[in-house]
């Protein structure tokens, strides 16, 4: 069960991310997240040291949710296509349940927030993923290059293949699901 | 040489595309954005029908330039590979000298505005490259998937590439470029 702080704390976050994404992040002041989340300014900042604080925290929250989610099937005995092929589904079907957090990171990310945030503490939320390319690379069965260039290919098109309002309106069914999996390895495999 | 009514028009869409990358949808008045284009609201009103008109005809805008940048080195003669890598570095070209217009693109279509573009309209000014990967499926070239398949993997990465702030402010150079080239190529080839 969780205690009340950790209820408001939680609260915060949810308004910090609707309101984000309702009215942006000039125009969503710490008041106006306090109010969405029924608490008063003064226990925001029990929590929160200030508007940046609050973003940051938000942002970083959620990225942890999508590691968690991504590395829940996470099995090192497995073939590496076969692990990253558990990590892609999960991190589609956390995008797809989750598009307004998706839609706060990835405005956050472009933000000149996103220079407030420690990279290597976040990283370390995903080094089984990252070693697994290192491995594969080391095997000769990766593509030997930078790891933005296997991210872009790997995780990128997910955002805009979960997300309907960008494809559309259209869906994958299953088998399209497989075939972009197919394509993210295709892109990645030596 | 322009009018001075293009000159109105174009000032009216450069400031849509900097109020809203600033502070967001919402905040961003029909009143605040003439005032930054240094129009009066009446003149706005000559050009524009109200604030959703504004903020369709700047995404169409955009993407229409974005249209013209990416088949500006288009020749149907040569190979597909080569029709769609011309068309690739030219849309990586374009994305990289034009990080805020491509901000506003992607935020209006993960927004609510996005229904209210014609998107068949739109759809017309990229017939050529639509009729090429549909020639590339014919000739067994390409694979036969979804069209948002194939756009998904040949441009979505592109718009994480090709934004440093995206990519921990790492930058390709000419050889990552060409690999992330081959990558895409990879991911959409049969």
């Amino acid at each position: 069960m969780r205690t009340k702080d950790e209820q408001k704390r939680k609260a915060l976050i949810e308004a910090t991310v609707k309101l984000v994404n309702e009215i942006g992040f000039a125009a969503s002041s710490v008041s106006k997240i306090a109010k969405e989340a029924n608490v008063s300014p003064s226990t925001l900042y029990v929590f929160f040291k200030n508007k940046e604080d609050l973003l940051v925290s938000t942002y970083v929250e959620i990225k942890m949710e999508l590691s968690r989610a991504m590395l829940n099937d996470f099995d090192d005995a497995l073939p590496i296509r076969d692990i990253l092929r558990n990590v892609w589904f999960s991190a589609f079907k956390y995008i797809s349940n989750n598009l307004e957090y998706y839609q706060f990171i990835e405005q956050f990310a472009n933000s000149p927030y996103s220079e407030l945030v420690d990279r290597e503490a976040l990283e370390e939320h995903f080094i089984p993923l990252i070693e697994v390319l290192h491995r594969g690379i080391a095997h000769k069965i990766i593509k030997d290059v930078d790891r933005n260039l296997l991210a872009a290919f790997l995780f990128h098109p997910l955002s805009f293949l979960a997300n309907p309002r960008l494809c559309h309106d259209w869906q994958l069914n299953a088998q399209e699901l497989e075939t972009a999996f197919d394509m993210a390895w295709d892109a990645i495999k030596l």
